[in-house]
Formats: structure tokens, sequence, C-alpha cells
């Protein structure tokens, strides 16, 4: 028997001792999702919206101790975890709402003309679910991306089974929500297997489930490194499977000379509070800001500072995150070019940071990788930007989930600016205007994803009604007379 | 230098020897690709369909001696290949009309609500292009899913630059088409680099390719071997790249009781000319039928058996292919369970081989996965199911392009047949009803993919209007005044 240990970021202290899932145990889970999957995919829509719908009011009905135990477990207090747990909430409402609807199945059909070079026959296509999905929860959100997040209910809503491994930072939060969701779908007459939990802090409970003859995708939220591990392990299978790593990413914020004119002390405020928020740990949380050089940029610069250098030191989830970030600022401070400009410091208790303002040109910004490296936590570097250089760092920018501009109305349309979104666009998967990137809202035109590092396929979104296309394949009936159409082709 | 020689199949004489790319300018042409995309992501959608006019009037221009040039490569004779050309025009104009519509690109709007849970801004998503593509061209379709083919297409369409590698088996008919494709796209004004073509019989020249760090996706058309292989190859890389592989399959054929009873020398009939269809080097030949066991299944073995003996043998695309089939065939013949029906033997001249059918009983069939391997050629296994053995068949069958069922009308809507339908759409990405699986339509309902070993990714289309969405990506704006918005966003 394989065990953990959890710790109050708070205070470092252990608050208890779990047993690891054992590797027979998970592939036991991934057959028993076989067998669930087998027994309802061509079952109708509407039995996994009332799956949902019961799923949704055993969170609706769930009281403040679950909240109390997640603060517990990850520090990140009770305003954001409320406002989290409303919108994982939310999610499952939205897709039990998407998959009452076939328009989600996205029916094309074609009529027969045997004239058509190549000649046609009768074609009618629909999604299908693939199989059993293995979603790997994340450290941060331990709601909205974790055992009760987006990519299980996503998952669930496409008709596969779902087989979460939590993440061992918040495991008695994990169980409870685990607890929740099962017995809400023992009480709607989901089979056994439909959902499963397993959990562990090695790599050996993650690699058993990816390895899994039964799963046929995987679904993760975390550092580049974990989940290019999976998608490298993944490949290796006999039958090779999608792996859909959303891995984070710098988030570049890019604010113009007339935007700096207009509100420069607004805009340095509303980054400030981006950057902090969370103590930085979102996948969404701004890591590099661009602006130009002279004496707005210096004012930007001083402000951002100041408000930096009075923040409190934040908790972060768990000791891995704050060592690893501790080493990797250490190694960054060193390289050519970097200025420390503000902040930084660990405080003496729990997994606390200060937040850490890093300074560069924009040549040095380009020439070296390390500084365009995601640093997880309350850390952003800034880059002075000389006129036109711009859009040569947006170039230099890895794949990233967002990308923001602050631009006046005035020159929205003008070349300088066009240039800069476009090769912007080219990096990021999700482009703002005069906002912040923290923040990211369930809709049907949400993309949360990106080009690599961002994630492993860029095609694809983890958040929003659209993340149910990772677990669907289309399938065209060709000629098939109704009586042995699914009802949605009728 | 390295050089690599081509032969008639008709007579295994050398036709010409040729010389294989070098690796830099494999390295060049990648660079190129990335330049000729930088110059034109942002540029209006017209353009490209321009281009595709332009591609589409050179094809229609094109003499008989294409077609003699590519008979005395393939040998797949004039009728299938004067077919085959006119598919592959067929495709260029399909893909022009599509992209000269906004509506490929899938926008999708969302009004703002600071009271939606979480806040939602002004969202609008749109498909933009990946990136520069390569394309390993196929040996069995020297147009379609050539040089010329539906992935250069589509990729070109999408607004990605493309860099193809064309198969050792058919190098004039490549360069004669590659010459024409960079020809029109010159003359229509697309820049140096939206197309190159490199060539060779090694690995080198396809790793090289694969492994450029300007390549954003590889799309392949060919053996399990060789897909896999490319797709363990970008695995490796550094930022890893989607691998679209369509790699064939077994596209089983079910024939029930009362089928046999209503038409069972017609389906006969039509299965055999399906299987010979092309010497059975379609990616969907049928390779597996499945017939009950009884009077009316041995009639309809008896009736395909003729049909194949009489047959003259077919000639196959080269060496590799043909020796692959008869060692494979020879270790097939000694699993347990397999009875020699009906054909095969090897011809004296060129790349020629006999059909062949083996018979096999369901038990066996699902015990032995050899059996269920794709036999590439004219060779079909023929499955004699108990009365309610063939859904258990269906499970058994690896990932498959196309799956068949002919059934009478009377039972289409009954329980057996229902049976049988979901166990077959759980393994195949098309359904065909009543007749054959050669004959790919260009559709936008059309779906050639399926379940590894099919391809390696299930939720891609490599034929058809949708195939367009391996090359594009979605970007949300959100924000974004009607200024800086793409066209296709207002």
């Amino acid at each position: 028997m394989t065990t953990f240990l959890e710790h109050d970021p708070r205070t470092g202290a252990a608050l208890g001792e779990y047993e690891e899932t054992a590797t027979a145990a998970v592939g036991a889970a991934a057959a028993a999702a076989e067998r669930a999957f087998a027994a309802t995919r061509h079952r109708p829509n509407r039995r996994r919206v009332a799956w949902l719908a019961a799923i949704a009011d055993a969170f609706d009905a769930v009281g403040d101790d679950l909240l109390a135990v997640a603060d517990a477990e990850t520090a990140l207090g009770p305003t954001r975890l409320t406002g989290e747990w409303a919108r994982t909430r939310a999610q499952v409402r939205a897709f039990a709402a998407l998959v009452a609807d076939d328009a989600y199945l996205d029916a094309v059909t074609d009529a027969p003309d045997p004239n058509s070079v190549p000649p046609r026959g009768d074609l009618r296509q629909m999604l299908v679910p693939i199989g059993p999905v293995a979603n790997f929860a994340a450290s941060n959100f331990p709601f909205a991306f974790s055992v009760p997040g987006g990519d299980t209910i996503a998952a669930l809503a496409a008709g596969c089974p779902v087989v979460v491994k939590a993440h061992p930072s918040h495991p008695d939060t994990s169980r409870r929500c685990a607890a929740l969701i099962s017995g809400a779908l023992r009480d709607a007459g989901a089979p056994d297997g439909m959902f499963a939990m397993v959990e562990g802090a090695s790599i050996d409970v993650g690699s058993a489930l990816v390895l899994a003859p039964e799963i046929t995708a995987v679904a993760f939220t975390g550092s580049r490194r974990g989940g290019r591990a999976l998608y490298d392990l993944a490949a290796t299978r006999p039958v090779p499977i999608p792996v859909y790593a959303e891995m984070g990413s710098v988030n570049p914020v890019f604010v113009t000379e007339a935007a700096l004119a207009a509100r420069g002390d607004a805009i340095a405020d509303g980054f400030a509070a981006s950057m902090l928020n969370g103590t930085g740990q979102f996948c969404t949380s701004p890591g590099v800001v661009v602006v130009p050089v002279g004496e707005a940029g210096d004012r930007f610069v001083t402000r951002v500072s100041m408000v930096i250098a009075e923040a409190p030191p934040g908790v972060m989830l768990n000791a891995t995150i704050r060592d690893g970030l501790v080493e990797q600022l250490a190694r960054t401070k060193l390289l050519t070019g970097v200025t420390d400009a503000a902040g930084g410091g660990l405080s003496p208790r729990g997994f606390a940071v200060g937040a850490t303002l890093l300074a560069t040109d924009a040549a040095s910004f380009i020439a070296t990788p390390e500084l365009r490296d995601e640093h997880f936590g309350p850390v952003a570097v800034i880059v002075r930007a000389e006129p036109g250089a711009m859009p040569s760092v947006a170039r230099a920018i890895p794949g990233s989930l967002t990308g923001t501009i602050h631009a006046e109305a005035a020159e929205a349309g003008g070349e300088e600016v066009a240039e800069l979104r476009d090769a912007l666009v080219e990096r990021v998967g999700r482009l703002v205007w005069n906002g912040f990137p923290t923040g990211v809202a369930i809709s049907p035109a949400m993309h949360h994803g990106g080009p690599y590092p961002a994630t492993t396929h860029s095609g694809f979104t983890s958040v929003g009604q659209a993340s149910v296309r990772r677990f669907l394949r289309p399938v065209t009936f060709q000629d098939v007379p109704e009586g042995a159409l699914p009802s949605a082709l009728h």
C-alpha cells in the first residue's frame, strides 16, 4: 500500500495521509467504464440530461462545509472558491442544456446524386461518443478543473464514462465531490462504471490509467511537464489515443503608447490585480506585459511595482509548485538583460511567496527562451519595447491561451495595431481587447486553448460547450433506411 | 546524391532513375512555406479562391499524356485513372467553392452578459489556418490522394502552405502534377513557398519533413506501418504536431439470412466486383465478408469463389506491396481455422497476383488478430457466422473506415439488425447499407476516417469539405472593436 500526505498550504503542516489507488484497481475502473459505455452508448440523450441534472441538483444542495474543506486544502480563500463553485455548477447546467438538444450532434445531410463526380448516395452524418475518458484534475481549480470540473462533465455529456485522476493537493475535496457525483448518477439510474475516481501522488496511478486499453482519450490540466509526459506515454500505446492537455501559458499583455497616455494608471492597476489574482495560479494569468520605452512606460512600471511591493505574500497551492517557482526564478534572475524590478522573497510560513516583477528589453526577451517560459505563480516579465518592436515581441511568444492588447479606439483600425493583432493571433487561442485574460466564460464562442505549449492540440477547447467535441467523433450513414437511422438523422 | 528506381508494374522492368531531395532542400522548402504563410495568412480568402481556380483551370487543360504516364507508372488502367482525374479536378472546384464563402470559418458569436456565471464579454470565434502542412502522398491514388490530391488542396484552401512528399511509385506523374500546381499558383500571384514537392524512396526525406520546425501538421495516406512511423516521429518533436494518417482498414460486409434469400447472387457479384476493384488497392476495399452458415451462405461462397477463380491476375502498384501481400498471405493461410477457399497464386509477369478468398468461422475470426488485419490487395476473408453471432464478429473488427450491412427492409428496424448496426457503428467511420464501401463521395456529409488503425485521429476526415478542419484552429476575439475584427466576424 502506497500513501501520500497532504499539507495545509498556509502553514505547511500535514493535514492527512491518503492511500493511493492500486494499479489493479485503476485497470478495473477502466474496464468498468468500458462496460458502462457498451450498456449506454446507444441510449437516448435524454437519459444523460437526467444524469447531469441529478449531479447539478446534488451540487446545489451542498453546504459551506465543502468550501471550507477546499479552502483548507488550497488556501484559495472563500471568495474565489465560492465563485469557482458557482461556475462549476453553471457548467453542469450548461452541458445538460447542450445535450438536451440534438443540435450538438452536428448532423449534416446530403441528398443522393448519381451524376456527381464521384456519384453520391444518401449521406447523413452525426457525432457519436468515442468511449471511456481519463481526466487528470488540476491543482489550481479544486472544482472547475478537478473532479467535478468541465472535463468530467463534458465527457459525461458526450456519453463517455469518466475515470478521473484526482489531484493529490486536495484529496478531501476530491473525495467529497466524487461521492456527490457517484451518488447522483446511481440515484438517476446510470450504470456502475460511468464515473470513477482514482488518486495518488506517484506517477504509477496516472500511467496505469493512460495505458489502460479501454481508455479512448485523455483530458489534462496542469504543467507542461506533466501534460507532455502523458502525451508521450499515450503515443507509446499499441492503440494511440488523443491527449488534450491544457498546460498554461504566459498570456502576454501589450499596451500601446496611446493607451498608456489615456489610462495608464488604470491599466497598471488592472494588470497588477489580474497578475496577483489567485496568487498568479491561473492558466490565464498574465505573465508578460509589453510597454513602450519612455516616460509613460516608466510610470506604468513604477505603479505596478508599487502595487506588487505592497501586496502581502500569496499562498501557493503546494510545496512542489512553490519550490519549482523559487528555483526557476533564481535562474531567470541571472539571465543577461534581466533586471529585478520589484518584489520577490519568501514568506516564513507555509507555501507563501512574494510577487515578483522582472524587467527586460525587447531584444533580450526575443533572444532568451527562458524569459518566455511560464513562471506559474505571481510573476510577470515587463518588456520595454522601442517604437515598432511590439509585433516582433508578439511573434516570439510561445503558443499561449490568450494575448491582450490595450489600444485606443482611434488606433484600432490602424496599421500598427493591425500588425500587432495579426502577430498575436498567430500565437494565441483568445485575443482580449482592453481587458485582462483571467476570467474565462462558459460560452459556445469561448476558446480556451492555443498552439503548443498552451495545449497539445490547438484545434480543441477545454472550456465552453465546444469542449464536448474532444469526446465525439463523426460517423456517416450511407443509404441507411429511416427505420435503422438514429433519430437525430431522421 | 541518393537515387531511386521506379518500375513498370506490368513487367517489373525499370522505368527510370530519380534523384532524392536532399534533406537540406527539404528544410529549405519548409522554411519557404513558413515565409509564404507569414506573407499570406491574414489576406482575404478570395485570393485563395483565385489560386484554386487557377489550379483547376490548369488541370482541366491537361491532355491524355498525363493519364498515359500515370497508367504506365501504376497499371491502374485508363478507365479508373480517367475517373480519378475527374474526381481530383472536382475536389479543387469543391474546395474553391467552400472557401469562397466565409461559412467554413464557423463563426460563433455570443453577446456580452455581465450577469452570467462567470461574467461574459463580447465573444466572437472563428477558424484560422494553422501553418505549413506536410502531405505524404499515397501509392494507390496517383491523383486523388497524391500530389494534386485532397490533402494538398484542402490545406491550400485553408490557407496553409503545403510541402508534399511524392510517392516514389509514380514520380513522373507527381512531377507533372507539381509543375501544374506551381505554375498555376505563380501565375495567380501566390508567393513562392505556398507549394513545394519533395521526393525520395528512403525514410530520410519524410523524416526531415516531419521534423522540420516550421511544419504544423502532417497528412498521410498509406500503410499502417508508414503512418504509425510518422505519428511516432512527430511525437518526439520539441513541439509535437498532429499527424492525420489514414491507414486503410478491413471494411467488413455483413449479409443477413434474409438478404441472402432475397438477392444473394447479386450481393455476391457486387462484393466480388468491389473486392477486385483496382486490384483491391483501395483504402475502402472490402476485406471481410460475414455470411450465415447454411445452404444460402454456401451458395454465396461458391458464387464469389467462381468469380474470383475466373478473374485474371491483377497488377499491384509496386514490388513492395506485392511482396508484402504474398508474405502476409502465406502466414495467414497457416492460421488455425483458415481454409483456402479459392484463388491465389502469382503471375509470372510484373507485380501481378491472383485474387484470394479465405474462409473461416466466427470463433476463429474473433480469436485470431492476424485474420482481422488488413490484407492490402485482392484478398477477402469469408466469415461464416452461426445465428446471432454477427454482432460479436462486428465488435472484434479493428477500427475501420467503413462497415456494410446487407439487410431487407422488413428487418431494418428489428432488434437483431439494430444490434449489428450498433456494434458496427462502434468500430467504423461510415456505415453503408445495401451497397459496397468502395466509392467515396466529395460531400460535407462524407466521413472518410474511423477509429485506429483506420486513422490516427477518429475526429477528422480526409475526404470531403470537412477535411479542411485538420488545417484550421479556433481563435476567440473578446471585446475586440469592429475596426480591429476580421471581416468574417463583423
